[in-house]
């Protein structure tokens, strides 16, 4: 038996997105879900850091995960793993999700006692930041061996998300050329409000102040 | 003054995208144009890649490249530098090429005197995948870092290549969770007739093997 369902999403029939954001936003309000859209390029550590977030908040709160990818379900099987209510959204070749492929996903999650559902996209730094999904907040992930001039030729990505973390932070051994102040600097000319954290889903450094964003973010949520 | 020209391209009004892509690619034959569509995931090392192969090359060849980017023109720059002939193409937020925006690229690059190629496509996996440039060869980088899964969430991109270059070797020992054999098997499924070359765009380990064939795929569409 498989402890996670596998749905396939249908293209929106909304022309207007950002309307059809909106309304799920307010409908997330009304039931108090806590929706954080994950996004990254393929490989940059969605799953692993996901999976070391949940072990650390689990006893904490209720937490339900999407996992939308093209094809395959190794990311939701991994989230499973942990215990947690999740599924796997399969796009049908779409490079994003929108409000209402977003919705189809949190019906079938259903959310209403959760108190943090966490959307892992598309892996894609393109197409994902221009569909609003409906999420509370956007979080990115910047891996160090991507390099810190992505800012610079993803920026609409990095205008849109409030917390980018930049991930691997262990392997700055070895990408001698990416500087932690340079990439920081960049974001923060592309959106100042945006929080910047280093950390490693490997080792576990800088999960502190990732775990606190995420609590602070949902107490000042729900007040 | 700039030493690249940097033109922004504007959405294909073809309908028929595969019709389009067909013809440009008899264009290129006629005119003994290769052209060699290099993809790959934000930061996998397109743009070192591409100047490493250009300075072993650039002496035995005439070699152009075209530059695509959401933003931004720091590839363009870094690739002019080495004294080729390169355009920086704006594709103004699109999230991949298609054989007209490349044409348009073509005819600002001005190839007929040229033996190579190259359009460093957009950062992505997803969208660049869906659409024939009209390239002679299509080409992509998978970086260690991202890990060996890539193939198992995109497979339509490791479909359609005829050359992976699995880059970064030199990160292994830090990356010891990536198997090159599980890589090559996985990409080998999808795609029996792919080449797998493993390189260090940074230490140049492997580049006998891709410069090879590079040489190889030129002679035999001349012949």
């Amino acid at each position: 038996m498989e402890d996670f369902k596998v749905i396939e999403v249908k293209r929106s029939i909304f022309e207007d997105n950002d309307a059809d954001a909106q309304k799920l936003r307010e409908e997330l309000r009304t039931e108090g879900t806590f929706l954080l859209n994950l996004m990254s390029s393929p490989g940059a550590g969605k799953t692993t850091t996901l999976k070391r977030t949940i072990e650390i908040l689990k006893d904490e709160m209720k937490i339900g995960v999407m996992e939308a990818d093209i094809d395959s379900d190794v990311d939701a099987k991994a989230v499973a793993e942990t215990g947690v209510r999740a599924i796997q959204i399969h796009t049908g070749g779409m490079c994003h999700l929108d409000a209402d492929m977003t919705r189809q996903g949190i019906r079938e999650l259903e959310t209403k006692d959760l108190d943090l559902v966490v959307l892992e996209n598309v892996g894609n730094l393109v197409c994902p930041a221009e569909f609003d999904t409906g999420s509370t907040k956007n979080a990115m992930i910047l891996s160090v061996p991507e390099g810190d001039d992505k800012p610079l030729k993803y920026p609409l990505m990095f205008s849109i998300c409030d917390v980018v973390l930049i991930n691997k932070c262990d392997t700055l051994c070895v990408f001698d050329d990416f500087s932690k102040e340079s990439v920081k600097e960049r974001i923060l000319k592309l959106n100042p409000k945006a929080e910047v954290i280093y950390i490693s889903a490997k080792t576990g450094e800088g999960f502190e102040e990732w775990i606190q964003w995420i609590r602070r973010e949902i107490k000042a949520y729900r007040t």
